[in-house]
Protein backbone atom coordinates (compact mmCIF):
# COMPACT_ATOMS: atom_id res chain seq x y z
CA UNK A 1 0.00 0.00 0.00
CA UNK A 2 1.71 3.17 -1.48
CA UNK A 3 0.20 5.93 0.45
CA UNK A 4 1.21 3.84 4.00
CA UNK A 5 4.86 3.04 3.00
CA UNK A 6 5.45 6.50 1.83
CA UNK A 7 4.24 8.36 5.14
CA UNK A 8 5.93 5.25 7.49
CA UNK A 9 9.15 6.77 5.00
CA UNK A 10 8.17 10.16 5.97
CA UNK A 11 7.19 10.19 9.64
CA UNK A 12 8.21 6.60 11.11
CA UNK A 13 11.14 7.00 13.26
CA UNK A 14 13.55 3.85 13.39
CA UNK A 15 15.29 2.78 17.26
CA UNK A 16 17.81 0.22 17.53
CA UNK A 17 17.45 -2.76 14.64
CA UNK A 18 14.34 -3.78 16.03
CA UNK A 19 11.09 -0.73 16.32
CA UNK A 20 9.99 1.84 14.11
CA UNK A 21 8.18 4.34 15.64
CA UNK A 22 4.59 5.05 13.68
CA UNK A 23 3.36 6.97 17.01
CA UNK A 24 2.52 10.49 14.81
CA UNK A 25 -0.27 8.91 12.88
CA UNK A 26 -0.91 5.41 13.96
CA UNK A 27 -0.75 4.05 17.45
CA UNK A 28 -1.08 7.20 19.78
CA UNK A 29 -1.94 10.41 17.20
CA UNK A 30 -4.42 9.12 14.32
CA UNK A 31 -4.26 10.08 11.22
CA UNK A 32 -7.94 9.28 10.33
CA UNK A 33 -8.07 9.60 6.45
CA UNK A 34 -5.51 7.48 6.67
CA UNK A 35 -6.59 4.54 8.61
CA UNK A 36 -9.64 4.85 6.57
CA UNK A 37 -7.28 3.76 3.46
CA UNK A 38 -6.49 1.00 5.41
CA UNK A 39 -9.59 -0.48 6.23
CA UNK A 40 -10.64 0.14 2.67
CA UNK A 41 -7.35 -1.76 1.46
CA UNK A 42 -8.44 -4.61 4.01
CA UNK A 43 -11.35 -5.41 2.65
CA UNK A 44 -9.94 -5.69 -1.08
CA UNK A 45 -7.50 -7.89 0.56
CA UNK A 46 -10.45 -10.11 2.40
CA UNK A 47 -12.95 -9.88 -0.30
CA UNK A 48 -15.57 -12.33 -0.77
CA UNK A 49 -14.80 -14.41 2.57
CA UNK A 50 -18.05 -13.68 4.53
CA UNK A 51 -16.46 -11.89 7.56
CA UNK A 52 -19.15 -11.40 10.23
CA UNK A 53 -17.27 -9.89 12.84
CA UNK A 54 -13.29 -7.96 12.82
CA UNK A 55 -11.23 -9.44 15.88
CA UNK A 56 -8.99 -7.17 17.47
CA UNK A 57 -6.94 -6.45 20.56
CA UNK A 58 -6.89 -2.98 22.91
CA UNK A 59 -5.70 -0.28 21.87
CA UNK A 60 -4.01 0.67 19.22
CA UNK A 61 -6.13 -1.90 16.74
CA UNK A 62 -9.43 -0.22 17.59
CA UNK A 63 -9.19 2.25 15.43
CA UNK A 64 -8.19 0.38 12.46
CA UNK A 65 -10.72 -2.08 13.24
CA UNK A 66 -13.57 0.63 13.13
CA UNK A 67 -12.55 2.26 10.21
CA UNK A 68 -11.98 -0.97 8.12
CA UNK A 69 -15.58 -2.99 9.48
CA UNK A 70 -17.67 -0.03 7.81
CA UNK A 71 -16.36 -1.50 4.69
CA UNK A 72 -17.08 -5.17 5.74
CA UNK A 73 -21.02 -4.15 5.73
CA UNK A 74 -21.04 -2.92 9.42
CA UNK A 75 -19.74 -6.40 11.17
CA UNK A 76 -19.84 -5.14 15.02
CA UNK A 77 -15.69 -5.07 16.16
CA UNK A 78 -14.65 -6.97 19.35
CA UNK A 79 -11.77 -5.80 20.99
CA UNK A 80 -9.97 -8.22 23.28
CA UNK A 81 -9.28 -6.63 26.78
CA UNK A 82 -6.03 -6.98 28.60
CA UNK A 83 -7.02 -6.36 32.36
CA UNK A 84 -10.41 -8.05 34.34
CA UNK A 85 -12.59 -4.27 34.75
CA UNK A 86 -14.93 -5.29 37.34
CA UNK A 87 -17.78 -5.24 34.67
CA UNK A 88 -16.28 -8.18 32.84
CA UNK A 89 -18.39 -10.26 35.12
CA UNK A 90 -19.04 -13.28 33.07
CA UNK A 91 -17.14 -16.52 31.57
CA UNK A 92 -14.70 -15.62 28.26
CA UNK A 93 -12.15 -17.03 26.51
CA UNK A 94 -8.57 -16.48 27.21
CA UNK A 95 -4.90 -16.48 25.57
CA UNK A 96 -1.34 -15.62 26.87
CA UNK A 97 0.32 -12.75 24.84
CA UNK A 98 3.42 -11.53 25.16
CA UNK A 99 3.87 -7.99 24.20
CA UNK A 100 7.41 -6.90 22.43
CA UNK A 101 7.14 -3.28 22.97
CA UNK A 102 5.96 -3.55 26.38
CA UNK A 103 8.24 -6.17 27.57
CA UNK A 104 5.40 -8.39 29.50
CA UNK A 105 3.15 -10.98 29.13
CA UNK A 106 -0.72 -10.27 29.62
CA UNK A 107 -3.93 -12.80 29.14
CA UNK A 108 -6.17 -11.23 26.40
CA UNK A 109 -9.78 -11.86 26.86
CA UNK A 110 -13.06 -12.11 24.91
CA UNK A 111 -16.59 -12.52 26.98
CA UNK A 112 -17.82 -15.84 24.98
CA UNK A 113 -20.67 -13.79 24.44
CA UNK A 114 -19.30 -11.99 21.37
CA UNK A 115 -17.84 -15.01 19.64
CA UNK A 116 -20.02 -17.85 18.67
CA UNK A 117 -19.56 -20.84 16.43
CA UNK A 118 -21.44 -19.08 13.47
CA UNK A 119 -18.66 -16.57 13.24
CA UNK A 120 -16.60 -15.98 10.63
CA UNK A 121 -13.53 -13.74 12.16
CA UNK A 122 -10.91 -11.26 10.82
CA UNK A 123 -8.19 -10.61 13.32
CA UNK A 124 -6.81 -7.28 12.38
CA UNK A 125 -4.04 -5.11 14.41
CA UNK A 126 -1.32 -2.22 13.23
CA UNK A 127 1.66 -4.47 14.05
CA UNK A 128 2.47 -7.80 13.12
CA UNK A 129 6.64 -8.75 14.55
CA UNK A 130 6.92 -11.74 16.30
CA UNK A 131 2.79 -12.96 15.95
CA UNK A 132 2.40 -13.11 19.45
CA UNK A 133 -0.59 -11.31 20.10
CA UNK A 134 -2.04 -12.48 16.18
CA UNK A 135 -1.59 -16.36 17.77
CA UNK A 136 -3.25 -15.01 20.93
CA UNK A 137 -6.29 -13.83 19.33
CA UNK A 138 -6.11 -17.04 16.84
CA UNK A 139 -6.47 -19.18 20.18
CA UNK A 140 -9.53 -17.07 21.08
CA UNK A 141 -11.08 -17.70 17.49
CA UNK A 142 -10.25 -21.57 17.95
CA UNK A 143 -11.55 -21.74 22.06
CA UNK A 144 -15.12 -20.09 20.33
CA UNK A 145 -15.07 -22.78 17.54
CA UNK A 146 -15.30 -20.04 14.65
CA UNK A 147 -13.96 -20.13 11.46
CA UNK A 148 -10.47 -17.86 11.18
CA UNK A 149 -11.34 -16.01 7.82
CA UNK A 150 -7.51 -14.87 8.19
CA UNK A 151 -5.17 -12.16 10.11
CA UNK A 152 -4.61 -8.29 8.69
CA UNK A 153 -1.79 -6.22 9.80
CA UNK A 154 -0.72 -2.73 9.09
CA UNK A 155 2.77 -2.99 9.53
CA UNK A 156 4.61 -6.25 9.57
CA UNK A 157 8.38 -6.80 10.77
CA UNK A 158 9.31 -9.51 8.34
CA UNK A 159 12.49 -10.02 9.81
CA UNK A 160 11.09 -10.67 13.61
CA UNK A 161 8.98 -13.80 12.09
CA UNK A 162 5.46 -13.55 12.99
CA UNK A 163 4.08 -13.85 9.27
CA UNK A 164 5.87 -16.89 9.02
CA UNK A 165 4.72 -18.32 12.12
CA UNK A 166 1.34 -17.66 11.20
CA UNK A 167 1.77 -18.90 7.83
CA UNK A 168 2.87 -22.27 8.87
CA UNK A 169 -0.27 -22.58 10.77
CA UNK A 170 -2.38 -22.54 7.70
CA UNK A 171 -3.53 -18.88 8.31
CA UNK A 172 -4.11 -16.30 5.34
CA UNK A 173 -2.14 -13.15 6.41
CA UNK A 174 -1.95 -9.69 4.78
CA UNK A 175 0.51 -7.08 5.61
CA UNK A 176 0.43 -3.91 4.06
CA UNK A 177 3.69 -2.37 4.47
CA UNK A 178 6.33 -5.14 5.27
CA UNK A 179 9.61 -3.97 6.48
CA UNK A 180 12.39 -6.17 6.02
CA UNK A 181 15.29 -4.93 8.11
CA UNK A 182 15.81 -1.75 10.13
CA UNK A 183 19.44 -0.20 10.05
CA UNK A 184 21.35 2.65 10.86
CA UNK A 185 18.11 4.81 11.47
CA UNK A 186 16.95 3.68 8.26
CA UNK A 187 13.53 1.48 7.68
CA UNK A 188 13.87 -0.94 4.31
CA UNK A 189 11.27 -2.14 2.87
CA UNK A 190 10.79 -5.44 1.39
CA UNK B 1 -30.11 10.93 21.24
CA UNK B 2 -33.03 8.55 21.00
CA UNK B 3 -31.22 5.81 19.29
CA UNK B 4 -28.75 5.31 21.85
CA UNK B 5 -31.13 5.49 24.53
CA UNK B 6 -33.15 2.78 22.75
CA UNK B 7 -30.20 0.86 22.52
CA UNK B 8 -29.17 1.27 25.97
CA UNK B 9 -32.56 0.64 27.15
CA UNK B 10 -32.31 -2.70 25.27
CA UNK B 11 -29.08 -3.89 25.66
CA UNK B 12 -27.38 -1.91 28.83
CA UNK B 13 -27.03 -4.34 32.25
CA UNK B 14 -27.49 -2.24 35.01
CA UNK B 15 -25.34 -3.72 38.03
CA UNK B 16 -26.02 -2.73 41.43
CA UNK B 17 -26.73 1.21 41.61
CA UNK B 18 -23.69 2.45 40.19
CA UNK B 19 -22.32 0.40 37.03
CA UNK B 20 -24.77 0.20 33.58
CA UNK B 21 -22.82 -2.35 31.16
CA UNK B 22 -22.76 -1.73 27.94
CA UNK B 23 -20.02 -4.13 26.29
CA UNK B 24 -22.46 -5.53 23.81
CA UNK B 25 -22.45 -2.06 21.91
CA UNK B 26 -19.76 0.16 22.76
CA UNK B 27 -16.72 -0.93 25.39
CA UNK B 28 -16.12 -4.30 24.54
CA UNK B 29 -18.20 -5.23 20.88
CA UNK B 30 -18.51 -2.22 19.31
CA UNK B 31 -21.67 -1.49 16.79
CA UNK B 32 -19.56 0.43 14.06
CA UNK B 33 -23.04 1.82 12.83
CA UNK B 34 -24.07 3.06 16.10
CA UNK B 35 -21.02 4.70 17.30
CA UNK B 36 -20.77 6.22 13.64
CA UNK B 37 -24.40 8.40 14.19
CA UNK B 38 -22.57 9.46 17.90
CA UNK B 39 -20.18 10.82 16.33
CA UNK B 40 -22.36 12.75 14.10
CA UNK B 41 -24.45 13.57 16.98
CA UNK B 42 -20.95 15.08 18.67
CA UNK B 43 -20.16 17.16 15.43
CA UNK B 44 -23.80 18.61 15.55
CA UNK B 45 -23.06 19.66 19.12
CA UNK B 46 -19.67 21.39 18.65
CA UNK B 47 -20.54 22.57 15.46
CA UNK B 48 -18.62 25.70 13.87
CA UNK B 49 -16.28 25.82 16.81
CA UNK B 50 -12.58 25.06 15.06
CA UNK B 51 -12.15 22.04 16.19
CA UNK B 52 -8.22 21.07 15.30
CA UNK B 53 -7.87 17.48 17.14
CA UNK B 54 -9.89 14.93 19.48
CA UNK B 55 -8.54 13.90 22.38
CA UNK B 56 -9.35 10.66 24.09
CA UNK B 57 -8.07 8.21 26.48
CA UNK B 58 -7.00 4.24 25.51
CA UNK B 59 -9.22 2.44 24.90
CA UNK B 60 -12.93 2.57 24.96
CA UNK B 61 -12.55 6.14 23.73
CA UNK B 62 -10.88 5.23 20.61
CA UNK B 63 -13.68 4.04 18.41
CA UNK B 64 -15.74 6.41 19.50
CA UNK B 65 -13.34 9.77 18.70
CA UNK B 66 -12.22 8.24 15.47
CA UNK B 67 -15.84 7.81 14.17
CA UNK B 68 -16.36 11.66 15.07
CA UNK B 69 -13.30 12.43 13.34
CA UNK B 70 -14.28 12.36 10.00
CA UNK B 71 -17.41 14.41 10.79
CA UNK B 72 -14.91 17.09 12.06
CA UNK B 73 -13.16 17.19 8.81
CA UNK B 74 -11.17 14.08 9.50
CA UNK B 75 -8.94 16.11 11.95
CA UNK B 76 -6.34 14.31 13.98
CA UNK B 77 -7.41 12.18 16.74
CA UNK B 78 -4.87 11.75 19.82
CA UNK B 79 -5.36 9.07 22.47
CA UNK B 80 -3.65 9.35 25.59
CA UNK B 81 -2.06 6.25 26.90
CA UNK B 82 -2.31 4.77 30.37
CA UNK B 83 1.18 2.78 30.33
CA UNK B 84 4.47 3.92 29.16
CA UNK B 85 5.64 1.33 26.23
CA UNK B 86 9.23 1.52 25.75
CA UNK B 87 8.67 3.31 22.10
CA UNK B 88 7.35 6.18 24.17
CA UNK B 89 10.48 8.47 25.18
CA UNK B 90 10.06 12.01 24.47
CA UNK B 91 8.66 14.07 26.85
CA UNK B 92 4.85 14.25 27.41
CA UNK B 93 2.08 15.80 29.54
CA UNK B 94 0.71 14.04 32.34
CA UNK B 95 -2.21 13.50 34.49
CA UNK B 96 -3.08 11.42 37.25
CA UNK B 97 -6.90 9.85 36.71
CA UNK B 98 -8.31 7.05 38.77
CA UNK B 99 -10.67 4.42 37.08
CA UNK B 100 -14.37 4.08 38.32
CA UNK B 101 -14.85 0.63 37.16
CA UNK B 102 -11.22 -0.58 37.83
CA UNK B 103 -10.77 0.87 40.99
CA UNK B 104 -7.38 1.77 40.60
CA UNK B 105 -5.05 5.54 39.85
CA UNK B 106 -3.13 5.63 36.48
CA UNK B 107 -1.26 8.38 34.94
CA UNK B 108 -2.78 9.52 31.53
CA UNK B 109 0.18 10.48 29.49
CA UNK B 110 0.71 12.36 25.87
CA UNK B 111 2.80 13.00 24.07
CA UNK B 112 3.99 16.74 24.11
CA UNK B 113 4.02 16.36 20.16
CA UNK B 114 0.65 15.64 19.51
CA UNK B 115 -0.71 19.00 21.49
CA UNK B 116 -0.09 22.53 20.51
CA UNK B 117 -0.89 25.86 22.35
CA UNK B 118 -2.59 26.06 18.47
CA UNK B 119 -4.76 23.56 18.90
CA UNK B 120 -8.67 23.59 20.07
CA UNK B 121 -9.30 20.29 21.75
CA UNK B 122 -12.25 18.62 21.63
CA UNK B 123 -12.54 15.69 24.20
CA UNK B 124 -14.48 12.62 24.00
CA UNK B 125 -15.00 9.22 25.86
CA UNK B 126 -18.02 6.80 26.37
CA UNK B 127 -18.48 7.07 30.20
CA UNK B 128 -18.93 10.78 32.07
CA UNK B 129 -19.51 9.42 36.04
CA UNK B 130 -17.41 11.02 38.75
CA UNK B 131 -15.42 12.94 35.87
CA UNK B 132 -12.26 11.65 37.00
CA UNK B 133 -11.03 10.54 33.25
CA UNK B 134 -12.32 14.07 31.68
CA UNK B 135 -10.15 16.22 34.68
CA UNK B 136 -6.99 14.30 33.96
CA UNK B 137 -7.40 14.98 29.61
CA UNK B 138 -8.08 18.44 30.38
CA UNK B 139 -5.19 19.29 32.68
CA UNK B 140 -3.21 17.62 29.05
CA UNK B 141 -4.73 20.06 27.10
CA UNK B 142 -3.84 23.07 30.11
CA UNK B 143 -0.44 21.95 30.27
CA UNK B 144 -0.03 22.38 26.35
CA UNK B 145 -1.60 26.06 26.57
CA UNK B 146 -4.13 24.89 23.83
CA UNK B 147 -7.76 25.58 24.01
CA UNK B 148 -10.17 22.99 25.50
CA UNK B 149 -13.56 23.41 22.74
CA UNK B 150 -15.73 21.17 25.26
CA UNK B 151 -15.65 17.32 26.54
CA UNK B 152 -18.86 14.68 24.96
CA UNK B 153 -19.58 11.97 26.69
CA UNK B 154 -21.47 8.87 24.71
CA UNK B 155 -23.70 7.91 28.20
CA UNK B 156 -23.78 10.29 31.41
CA UNK B 157 -24.27 9.06 34.84
CA UNK B 158 -25.29 12.15 36.42
CA UNK B 159 -25.93 10.82 39.72
CA UNK B 160 -22.13 10.21 40.02
CA UNK B 161 -21.92 14.51 39.93
CA UNK B 162 -18.97 14.46 37.43
CA UNK B 163 -20.81 16.84 34.56
CA UNK B 164 -21.52 19.19 37.30
CA UNK B 165 -17.93 19.33 38.45
CA UNK B 166 -16.96 20.18 35.17
CA UNK B 167 -19.40 22.41 34.40
CA UNK B 168 -18.31 24.20 37.51
CA UNK B 169 -14.64 24.57 35.92
CA UNK B 170 -16.54 26.48 33.10
CA UNK B 171 -16.47 23.47 30.36
CA UNK B 172 -18.89 22.80 27.79
CA UNK B 173 -20.05 19.32 28.27
CA UNK B 174 -22.26 17.56 25.89
CA UNK B 175 -23.60 14.07 26.80
CA UNK B 176 -26.18 12.26 24.55
CA UNK B 177 -27.76 9.49 26.99
CA UNK B 178 -28.26 10.99 30.48
CA UNK B 179 -28.84 8.40 32.82
CA UNK B 180 -30.49 9.68 36.02
CA UNK B 181 -30.33 6.35 38.55
CA UNK B 182 -30.24 2.76 38.33
CA UNK B 183 -32.59 0.75 40.82
CA UNK B 184 -33.60 -2.57 40.98
CA UNK B 185 -31.73 -3.77 37.69
CA UNK B 186 -33.49 -0.75 35.95
CA UNK B 187 -31.44 2.39 34.38
CA UNK B 188 -33.71 5.18 34.52
CA UNK B 189 -32.95 8.60 31.93
CA UNK B 190 -33.09 12.25 33.21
Amino acid sequence: MKALKDRIEADGVAIGTEIVKVDSFLNHQIDVALVDEIGKEFERRFHGQGVTKILTVEASGIAIACMAAKYFGNVPVVFAKKATPNTMTEDFYGAEVKSFTKGITSIVKVSKKYISQEDRILILDDFLAHGEAAIGMAELVKQAGAELVGIGAVIEKRFQGGSHRLKEKGYHVESLAIIDSIKEGKINFL
